[in-house]
């Protein structure tokens, strides 16, 4: 990793089943159109809630990829 | 949602599998009560040890529904 | 103040104009059943946004009042 | 502790002594009308000066008991 | 909301008069080149003082909209 | 700026009508003793409420000037 | 728990899977050494990325336990 | 409290018994030179030792009082 | 102190009768096999409480020491 | 400065001598893209270790420049 | 340290090769008017950048020296 | 990185001329012991004061290597 750059992008994924499948919503979505990603850090977590029940479980995550690659 | 007011308590669920699941307890037992839930944020996780094994995800949160429905 | 007890309660008030007015309003709706309120701290600020529009400017506040006055 | 739920609530305890004394104070009042109350964590502490001497110590506390027991 | 994603941008807003207005400047810069723009959150607000008079508040805020639009 | 100190010091500023002018207030009553102000950032945003209704909004403020300037 | 003292330490856990497994590996490879571990709470939670996908859920939690069995 | 502005010090005061004994000696220092102090936040507590024993209780305080009034 | 590197560990001391002793317990049973303790830091407060009582203060601490002497 | 708005994004600057040097490459790499880039604020300084020796110094910036000139 | 009172200040020193210069340019400022500096801790770093050019590095900190040696 | 646990300690290094060498030391002194370091992330930096003249900068870095290799 001599000198290179990186930057880190924000992203909300959101899945009915759980965190791990909204990160991997987030990141499934940014990969196809970043290259390089390398990190993914959880920011926040929450659900959505309708009619007393969870409809999305929501995951509020940081990317970070390679700068130049966008 | 033109003037409404929204309440925000703060509850932790618990479940012996999944940090969703501890979630989803603290829902289901203030929809009891509640009407108008919206959201449901993620303040902090933890588990339970008990002989060296987790017993219990929980997870504390806070949730938002429309005040004066209490 | 000689060992009396606060309660703090956290709410959402909203208003199509400003941050301002929608403090007031959460205070206004929580005044009708609590007595003695004394400090609204805001936590958090926002707005919703519609068509490219703010609708609505949102003011999440902590308010302290006598407990055993709800 | 199988998939019960906690409820956490905010108080302002004072005393013209200590802290310990405040916050015993908040914990002794809510007791009155809550049970299974568990663990009182610190949010804040401070102090009310009057004529350049301190009158009160307050400790903001965040009490967690059985919800449904209030 | 079945499993889309959002993304988060950071901009600085700025008016001679209000936060409001400041954070309304960046709303509607934005909205021109981003679509379904839906939460405006605010994350610290200051303002610039020239000869001892404000001269510009300014309101930092995060802007999330479905991502792919932009 | 080559070498400048700036120092930063805490006011609490206070108004009947909003939080700008809370600002604007402790800008003024700055300026009076202090040159060479330069930011003001918000720290904190409360009000004070008597008999149900808000007296004061108040901007706790950082504000920065030439060190030396006292 | 008259007057004994607990240490906390810091870990961060893996799986391939999910969270939970990533904090439950920590707990386990930390109950072969450590005796009376109490609570594990989670600090952060991110992920690795290669080649566009995720390869390792990584959640950093803090170990409690009776100070003295190390 | 009409459009009077506070002013906010940091002070770090120390006591071989207490917290609040520390907190007390800097509201004290500070009441010597400053006038209508207010309030008195712990910003942090900390104790210093020596062989093994503490030798100071020591709190990082803030203090408010008319500004103005230096 | 000419280059000499300095360990942090995280306890949680315990006492039935205030948040002083409970720091002074951790700091005891520390110094048993630890030298050169330097300072304590608070990290957090709360009490645990059983049938409405507080029966223990506890005290989350940092303790520093110079590396090497554990 | 009259109602412009400005856009913050994060990168992560590496360097082998200094956070500096780190700091400066992320400005250097921004700056072929950007115009006006007008404040770099550190977010996270960390290092990179290899066989126990530090082999990067990489510094965590967020970068504001006008928005619209990207 | 028998009960002294330590004040804290905050400024922001400038310098145009690194933070540790930027930090001690405050300090040497300080040093000219107040006695029993002691500790100088770094709340913030960032840089000042002109035409794509770091210009000043930037270290806001919090000196504390004993309190009446102002 | 199959399911291996990291563990994270907390140092504070020391230096006379800057905070890269400050945690330089933390992270030689450390490498004596622990095998697999890999990333030290600073916590907090401050300069401690001697006769008005800084005399030495401290890094409070925080060290993760593979758990069991203590």
């Amino acid at each position: 990793m001599p000198n290179s750059v990186y930057k880190i992008i924000e992203l909300v994924g959101s899945s009915s089943t759980s965190w791990e499948e909204a990160t991997n919503n987030a990141v499934v979505k940014a990969s196809q159109s970043l290259r390089d990603l390398r990190i993914c850090e959880v920011v926040k977590l929450d659900t959505k809630i309708e009619d007393g029940k969870i409809v999305a479980y929501r995951a509020r995550v940081q990317l970070s990829f390679k700068y130049g690659n966008e």
